[in-house]
């Protein structure tokens, strides 16, 4: 997507040294836009660990390059194959939890262990990154491309008036390659044509709305406007919301979704309100075991510090202020999950679908 | 309530200087408790128009002490008439929006136009604007009284075991004199030896419940936890939540009941999971001419400054950071409105009655 006119990507090969990857840090956005060039493997990791890049599909990409960086420290190490083992197992400790990261990771291996030279397993490392961010990006847009029939249709009984949408939290292209989740039929119809507007959740505790959506979409065009959590449910109380739209961090085979923290609370709202609620996910996203999301689905608690603190800008550079009395505690469940009766319909990289498991089962045959 | 050990309310009469009034100024809480002296008309006009003082008891309390330091003014002056009318103005100016301002100013003018002599207007004023004060922490100490029952009867299932209380916003004793709305039988359940706990969404984005309620509750000793107003869904989803428990800024004859932006998403979430959804309020707060309050109460919008921006301690001062893209257009609704068929019950000074019109006209016949 764009950023000051410009089409990027999340993470790429730097165009006149190949030996160097680029990633745009986003500690800082969106105060800070900085391209950070990354050419070691131990770079790499801190990239991934310290969250410079996140969301499961960039982590997933940045493992892969950072495999093709790995091949190249080989090169020059006394035992190729001790050094490659050595690089896997660093990038594999940033983010334990993240399953996106040891899939690149073991794809990687297995196809560098197809090469017999060390040139042929340099240039294979780099084909396997490049694919898989092609890929990640590929797919995203195909999520888009399901997902625009939905705003197109909402757009024709509009008459010409802006598709009003609502989304939650970032899942959005800097989450992933390129296009994002959840954003990707916004940016097809907007690119398309279609008006649209995205109500942007700010969703705190960590403010990936405010901060990273907000700033995606006014650097591709999209006009928006942010909302403190609160407000959704008085937007869709008086129709001044036609669809929500989510990402997903892990689907129920049945159709319960888990997603940031708040995103239940929008769910209920729009069935209050009639208004259809739709999650984007790569089919990846299944939980193909748990058929009872509320129940089943761990859900991961936070420190206290990111509740009781806010990180922005002051002065021109980034700092956090303290919220609450220095000693209330705080607690910070990070997600929520979404029953599957207040989905409307899940859009995936083979088309949407109810959300009930013989729907996307009858996507998924083979799972 | 207690601060530091020692009983406070929001406004009081300087102990060795009748001349001088009290307050509390709120605006850097927690992170700063300052006591300010209030000694002329226009101190307490700015006090009020710039929120050291805010809640809507409070605001009236100010007012009838603002026309007490009036008539001392007045008797220093060429015409005591001339001049408590322009102190009247003066005050009345400040929240033109606040209905309990005007009335406590009127009330003031009413009493003080009894007396004869100059000395006797001062001494009427301040018994007065004493008596407004008593009564307002009067009243809310009912509130208590009769929402206690409903703790204590949840109390006795739960072995010793706390209850669950959530809360949004503050309607708490900052609010008002003494005791608040919301918290009145929070309080008075916790000072009865009941044990309680209770939930503070942090309410974005001005934050009352990460800065005003917590703060309270910590003072006064009720055991609390801060969370993000996205996070109640989750709880209550988990059993984690007893009751729900906030104030009204306007409630409908119907029931239906405006609150601060979030209490909607917040009644949903309680419905959906069978948790009791209660709305402490003075009934100076019903509009008895309202019978659709989704459709008909107004919902102010204000700057979106606040949105963009937290404000918070840093290095010991209080600043604000800016949030959102500094380009990132932001909408700011301040409240909206619980339709009353989410509302479980509500509780007055005269006792909890069922969220519809009868009900409430049965609890005030003279309406």
């Amino acid at each position: 997507m764009n950023v000051n006119g410009r089409p990027y990507r999340t993470i790429w090969l730097k165009e006149d040294d190949s030996r160097i990857v680029q990633i745009i840090d986003q500690r800082n956005l969106p105060h800070e836009f900085n391209v950070e060039d990354i050419e070691t493997v131990e770079q790499m990791a801190l990239a991934i660990s310290e969250m410079h890049v996140r969301g499961a599909g960039l982590i997933g990409a940045s493992a892969g390059y950072g495999m093709y960086l790995a091949t190249l420290a080989a090169r020059d190490s006394d035992d190729f194959s001790a050094s490659l083992d050595g690089s896997y197992e660093r990038l594999k400790a940033t983010r334990p939890t993240a399953v996106n990261l040891v899939w690149a990771l073991d794809r990687q291996m297995v196809e560098i262990s197809k090469a017999e030279s060390t040139e042929d397993k340099i240039a294979i490392a780099l084909r396997t990154a490049q694919e898989i961010a092609d890929e990640d990006a590929s797919f995203c847009r195909r999520l888009g491309e399901h997902g625009l029939p939905l705003i197109r249709e909402i757009s024709e009984s509009k008459n010409g008036e802006p598709v009003n949408l609502l989304t939650h939290c970032n899942a959005g292209w800097l989450a992933f390659v390129d296009h994002g989740s959840a954003t990707a039929p916004i940016y097809a119809a907007h690119d398309a044509g279609i008006p649209v507007h995205v109500y942007v959740d700010e969703t705190r505790p960590r403010n990936q709305g405010a901060r990273l959506t907000a700033w995606e979409l006014g650097q591709h065009g999209v006009p928006h406007t942010v909302i403190s959590d609160n407000v959704g449910g008085h937007l869709m109380q008086h129709g001044l919301v036609d669809m929500v739209i989510t990402g997903a961090d892990r689907t129920a085979v049945s159709g319960d979704v888990a997603n940031k923290i708040g995103t239940y609370l929008k769910a209920l709202a729009a069935k209050d309100n009639n208004v259809p609620f739709y999650v984007a996910l790569p089919s990846s996203t299944f939980d193909w075991e748990i058929t009872d999301g509320v129940r089943d689905i761990p859900i991961e608690q936070r420190g206290d510090e990111e509740v009781k603190y806010a990180q922005g800008a002051i002065d021109d550079s980034v700092k956090r202020v303290l919220l609450t009395p220095k000693s209330s505690p705080a607690a910070n469940y990070a997600f929520d999950v979404t029953p599957a009766r207040l989905v409307t319909g899940l859009i995936t990289e083979r088309g949407v679908c109810d959300a009930n498991e013989s729907s996307i089962r009858a996507l998924f045959p083979e799972k």
